[in-house]
């Protein structure tokens, strides 16, 4: 059993804490939700327990596909045991239909099917409310080289392929999701943060009202209401599958 | 003589009229200023007459080194007889140095000089506040595609060389400029708009004080004062580097 030393660092949504190891750090899931770059702040009944194992699932499932991701072992409802990496400080976003500030950027309707998929960088940075990058300002800024910004969107796109397939047999539209990546020691490229409900974009297909079909943080972003429940529908049909195999 | 019939489109800082010729049209240079997406306005002594004069200047630049534009003739102070174009819905912004929205965007600090230039493309939308787009949104969007952005790109890039060049004999930074590009009706794409103190930034090389060596728009955008003065000073110099030949 892996056990948590000092805490590193503390974000919106997660805890880091050190371990005996240097190379391994835990993720502690939280329940806090923020949103409009923490403008808007509250809390998610079991939040931190959903994510915890919608994301230990997913990396499962990716890992198995040969995607390399942090992800060791999920010891505890909220504790991720993970290797230590160096965040890369680019939000990756994967977009299969229009939504959110895409919408709001361009004028696209709400549900504009993207072909092919839209890999976006945004610069992971409060201060300056996480802006979207051209691949040439990231070169500027020295964020990221040519090689890892190719790298990066062949991920990206072959996570989303991997996504779609399985959130199509749980009957969830993948809309759109966030991505982060890090560093490890040797300098390899690992999928680190999460994948769940407060990262992605999941409509429900079995829905057509817009209100009623979102199962992700846009019910807390929009006041939509039943947050939790739509958290714990998508770990529910995503254990439906699970069990499945 | 081509005479101005209908007025056709008035912009913030230009009216645009029908000649006689469908292909024609007639550009007529206002003294009102706007910044902020025209939550700031205001009026510069002359600057209708300094940018017409501006513009046919360094128009007829690039025409003698190959750059296609609207222009065809400036037969008064605040008029430019120019080739009817269908706008394509794109700022093109170049950038030498960080100025502007890109260092409130990134955080990289005024002045920092870009290698290579950035080639930015900004959608011509004021309901949305021209925001930045990737070169992917500009093909989701449908606003050009792929052999278009490509040669906007590299139109974009030639201007900057050879603008650069010009500036420079006037002891002048060429920090930034934006562009935009029509469609004539043979579908050839020509440099439209203009190029002026209201679309550049353009440093003094003689000052090295930010707030004294400013000879554009910025001036009026932050309250600098001297704002007609410095726009005179650029035709100036101009005409100075264009009567030495």
């Amino acid at each position: 059993m892996v056990e948590r030393q000092a805490k590193l660092y503390e974000g919106k949504a997660k805890i880091v804490y050190a371990t005996a190891d240097p190379n391994i750090v835990i993720s502690y899931f939280k329940d806090d939700a923020t949103a409009f770059n923490a403008q808007k702040r509250g809390q998610i009944a079991d939040k931190g327990v959903v994510n915890c194992k919608v994301a230990t699932h997913l990396f499962q499932l990716l890992e198995s596909q040969g995607v390399k991701t942090h992800w060791l072992e999920t010891p505890s409802d909220r504790e991720m045991v993970v290797r230590a990496v160096n965040i890369i400080p680019l939000e990756v976003v994967v977009r299969n239909l229009a939504a959110g500030s895409l919408c709001k950027q361009t004028g696209l309707a709400l549900g504009t099917p993207l072909t092919p998929p839209l890999v976006e960088f945004y610069y992971k940075n409060d201060d300056l409310g996480d802006p979207l990058l051209t691949r040439d300002r990231i070169r500027a800024m020295n964020l990221a080289d040519e090689a890892q910004i190719h790298e990066l969107t062949r991920l990206a796109g072959e996570i989303n392929t991997l996504l779609q397939t399985f959130f199509q047999r749980c009957q969830i539209t993948l809309v759109d999701f966030k991505l982060e990546f890090g560093l490890d020691q040797t300098g390899q490229i690992l999928l680190a943060d999460e994948i769940s409900p407060d990262t992605c974009r999941l409509w429900d297909q079995a829905k057509s009202d817009q209100a009623e079909r979102v199962l992700d943080k846009d019910r807390f972003r929009q006041d939509l209401g039943n947050v939790a429940e739509a958290y714990q529908e998508v770990l529910k049909r995503i254990l439906a599958q699970v069990n499945l195999k």
